[in-house]
């Protein structure tokens, strides 16, 4: 039953997650032969340091050449674990044009040109798969096009960032402020020396690009995705959480408007309730909650990153091309059929939490609630406290949009009696 | 770009799931035919009670023969959620050799025949996909068959049984006892008339098997799978499992060996750690987690059962069915050629929680701990309890093979100052 011409696979990269990609196949081989229908081979490692000595990758397949390497034109899977824009971009619409499928961890370049490599690889009749690219080891490119196929997904919310995690849930649970917290990240490697990707929601806005076009079958690009990063959560902030019952999470969220009509997608830091799935969600891990029509809720979690699980999920996709190869199909391609409008974030509704510093004096909650009802924004709950003719007070709204909601806070900030606007803070998870 | 001839699929049974499966492919007609690439119509539906009405379906596709259905030759998908043996596997081997591929969800058929029933997919190059017969709408067939085929799973640890879920989440909370905890699941729904498929874990050991199937691939039948009820565990029992930091549930546990060389199956209560993700699945939610070597642990969560969510499953496997008949190719096939041994409980490797009821005399402690060592299981904390002539000896062990620690229970039970073995319970998940 089984072939014996071996499937061929090049690397393109060999860090942390291409060397454990080559240690499973060399490790696994009987495994991924049985489970292929024919044995796989490393035909190809790219590098950019040859020298370095690289333990159980035969010194023969190593190259500096990743561009001859992708014509050869006898490879069946490029695997892509560069990342970056370029040279990522051109080997792998190279790869394509030279018979290859490709699998790719590379969430920046999927955000950004994920249209148009779907349209290489379709022109070709290759394969592009990049469970990796998303959350890890976290099965959920393939549940979201595959198992709910038949379903109609109206969010996706998600812990998709594990250095954001690590640091929010150290602040949660030590007290300690954003800095102290990204220290103790930092050192313990979960933070890059640069966080900025992580702190900011870069990274957390390029996977929500990726899920939301696959949920919502539109093309959904980096620049569609309202982005704000974590670096002013404070101790304050959390301590509002807990009376509410909350923690805080970057979330990232991709939603289908309440009519249908049109999506959205942002990462931002949002309280969330204590009982919701997510809240539990600790250290770097990664989780994702999906609301569907049928199926409910469903929660996917587990490790988002890291060498080895990121690993499992190229293997996976390695597996489904090769079987692919070898029956002479491609696996679904890009579903943009929907082509619903991307809203920008005036016309998101949610509720929100606002800390506010006001004069301790008669009159001044009716002017801001005055404020408030002007702007069409429903307050849900208020609660004042006063010192010294200061006063704070925090008001939590019904749902509403952000255009409304900004139009409030600036009408707020120009009374008199309002000293500050504290903070400001969103509320998922309802 | 799309082929005008829809792909034909037939129903057999129109109950919560079927009636739920044929409304959204009306529905949601449209997007099912983008996402396949071709329309798919209801070309027959096969039901016991014809008179019934059926809002949405053309009662000229109803029909009591399911035999001549499925025999019509010009079918693409059959949908079997009669459930049940018979008629449901005649029914489905007759649509092989009539050139239908199969989505079921009859997780009873599968655990039992599932071995036979792939057989004759793969005779007549057909697909049998069966997402649904496990925990609903949450994807975990597709995700351990697809996603981890890179990966080498150790170990699937879930929660699998909603009815058994609610009523344990019930005794936790309230302090109910089975028998109030059950009457109340029956009142709201969620335990049928006869509770005997949920509560003594026929229904868990069914998915048990389905599961360290293709976890493992290796074929693990019903008859594998060691079976152990829920109906003895008491609110005592909650409440020495609050004392450890511990709550009960249900689980469906599939393990290899530390040594690689076998799996085991089993179903049973078990006490699991409060920081456990699995202890936090409340009410009828089924949760599996999934431990791999290089992905570590995964956790799906979801609605385990439910008309809407178990067609949702159904569904996503009539798309990529549909979508394999149009490229020409089948899915993945059953995968066991590992063909690993499968261990009887007695090599099960596990901690246990055990409750003495002893005479409260000098050296009582100093016989039931030698016991313990003559069988060659060592505890790892003792504590007891004294009134009145009395005593109460609660031991937990460390890890310890099943038939070590029955043998430990049958000397103890022949030592004259232990009146009693009140509970014994596997102690799962750290």
């Amino acid at each position: 039953m089984m072939r014996t011409r071996p499937l061929k696979v090049a690397l393109l990269g060999c860090g942390v997650v291409g060397s454990e990609v080559a240690r499973i196949m060399t490790t696994h081989a009987d495994d991924l032969a049985a489970r292929i229908g024919a044995p796989v081979e490393l035909a190809g490692v790219a590098v950019r340091r040859p020298s370095k000595v690289r333990e159980g990758i035969d010194p023969s397949l190593v190259t500096t050449d990743a561009t001859a390497l992708v014509k050869r034109g006898d490879l069946d899977v490029v695997v892509e674990v560069i990342g970056g824009i370029e040279p990522a971009r051109t080997l792998i619409t190279t790869a394509f044009e030279h018979g290859a499928s490709v699998v790719s961890a590379n969430k920046a370049l999927l955000a950004q040109d994920g249209a148009a490599l779907h349209a290489a690889a379709g022109e070709h009749d290759k394969d592009l798969y990049y469970e990796a690219a998303v959350a890890g080891a976290i099965p959920l490119i393939r549940p979201l096009r595959e198992s709910l196929a038949g379903d109609k997904v109206n969010r996706v919310l998600g812990i998709v960032n594990g250095t954001t995690n690590f640091i929010l849930d150290k602040m949660d649970s030590t007290g300690a402020g954003y800095q102290e917290a990204l220290d103790e990240a930092t050192a313990l490697g979960y933070a890059e020396a640069d966080p900025t990707a992580d702190v900011e929601g870069f990274d957390a806005a390029a996977k929500a690009a990726i899920l939301a076009g696959i949920a919502f079958h539109t093309r959904v690009r980096l620049d569609d995705v309202y982005r704000e990063g974590m670096t002013e959560v404070t101790a304050a902030d959390f301590a509002s959480a807990k009376e509410m019952g909350c923690t805080i999470k970057l979330l990232a969220i991709c939603e289908r408007a309440e009519d249908g009509e049109s999506v959205s997608a942002r990462v931002h830091p949002a309280m969330i309730p204590l009982s919701h799935p997510l809240a539990s969600v600790r250290g770097a891990y990664n989780a994702v909650f999906v609301e569907s029509d049928a199926s409910g809720q469903l929660m996917f979690y587990g490790p988002g990153a890291g060498g080895a699980p990121t690993a499992s999920a190229v293997l996976g996709d390695i597996v489904a091309v090769c079987r692919n190869r070898l029956s002479g199909s491609t696996g679904p391609g890009e579903s943009s059929y929907a082509a619903l409008p991307v809203s920008g974030m005036g016309d998101v509704v949610t509720r929100y939490h606002i800390s506010l510093d006001v004069a301790d004096k008669p009159g001044v909650l009716a002017q801001v609630a005055t404020v408030f009802a002007e702007h069409g924004v429903s307050i849900d709950t208020v609660r004042q406290q006063g010192k010294d003719g200061e006063a704070s007070l925090v008001v939590v709204t019904h749902r509403a949009s952000d255009a409304s909601l900004t139009g409030t806070v600036e009408a707020l900030r120009s009374l008199d009696t309002v000293r500050g606007v504290a903070s400001i803070m969103r509320v998922e998870g309802e």
